[in-house]
């Protein structure tokens, strides 16, 4: 690995740039450079500069930044931990599997804005989605429906991910939010009045059993519904 | 509206920008920067510039830029067609309504992106949590339920508004993942092998069928999940 960990982090040596480019440590350095700044700070001539080289020869290793998106994607998704084989039933391992890469996306700053904009193409998503699809057909779901199905649950957390991360990043101002519903009219908007002035509202924020209650609401609706595909 | 258009798109006339400045068209303006550059473009200071004032005066009308995110959010929402009232069953009505929504952030540049990130608090958004808690309501789905099942409907609508936008600003390359695919293993993917090398990949593609699937997958998994709200 400290082969891989580009300079700008760790190395003193004077190691010359071009002996150290390769695909893998384009990739942790353009994660370093995400990490740090997030994905507004990430360009290739940012990545090119860190490692004391011109964007140009980067362009011997990568197509374009989308292609360095998916890299970096793909390497991130290797942390995801995958199911115990086990007896535990497919439903609590297919969510736990999800609570797992939602984890990823969350703790690194900008992964998850990156997920939403950008499909990963290499052996670490193509390993979710074959274990999304084994599980899903584990469960009784048909073909017909298990691609919808393990796109739909990936997009789902993948937002939840998103969004948490940028309330975290933009520190999103839930006061603005209370106060909105304090002064709330009860007779232009009643539904929202009679469920939010209950109090309801901080339920909102129970992140944790909001997203194993949605992802049941979402493995259910696909048992229940076929498709035209 | 003519007075609150913003100087930079039409008016020719010298009329001293503190006289034009307001809430209005500071959220005209921005709602304009949005359209042209995109979330990545959008800075108070941008919005200023466009307004021949300093930021500064901007915080006169707003406390931040989160403010106003939310307030653009909101002016935007207005465009959601609301369902007509009639007989089309109470399901119809929702999906319709909620399409509605996908096409509003879907057809300004950088609005669903926007949405991900923010919350919007104004009359707008109010109108369409009572529109849409009515729905369900009138779906047989019990007060417990309304607030996390509003909730998920939106994100993930917001969310498909997000990837499809994502998408067509970097111009996806699905060629590389066409071409992933097609050398896949099949000893070590063969579920994701034998899916998508049917040829079924291009169903993935098939927005508006996929968008319908998923709201049906969604309200019947919310019917069919009580919750410990």
């Amino acid at each position: 690995m400290s082969d891989k960990t580009p300079r700008e982090i760790i190395s003193r040596r004077n190691r010359p740039a071009k002996a150290a480019l390769s695909r893998d440590i384009i990739v942790s350095t353009a994660l370093g450079i995400l990490q740090k700044d997030g994905l507004s700070g990430l360009s290739l001539r940012r990545v090119a500069t860190a490692l004391d080289t011109g964007a140009a020869s980067l362009y011997v290793y990568l197509a374009n930044l989308d292609e360095l998106y998916s890299l970096m994607l793909d390497r991130a998704l290797a942390s995801v931990m995958l199911p115990e084989a086990g007896n535990r039933p497919w439903r609590d391992r297919l969510k736990k599997y999800l609570v797992s890469y939602l984890h990823v996306l969350y703790e690194r700053q900008g992964l998850a804005q990156l997920a939403m904009s950008t499909i990963a193409t290499g052996p670490n998503s193509l390993r979710m989605w074959e274990v999304l699809l084994g599980l899903l057909k584990e469960g009784g779901v048909d073909d017909a429906r298990l691609v919808w199905g393990v796109d739909m649950l990936l997009l789902y957390v993948t937002a939840i991910a998103a969004e948490q991360s940028n309330w975290r990043a933009t520190g999103q101002d839930f006061g603005r939010v209370g106060s909105a519903l304090a002064t709330l009219s009860a007779e232009q908007f009643p539904l929202v009045y009679a469920l939010f002035q209950g109090g309801r509202f901080s339920g909102i924020g129970d992140g944790d059993a909001r997203t194993q209650w949605a992802l049941d609401v979402i493995i259910d609706g696909i048992k229940a519904n076929h498709n035209s595909f």
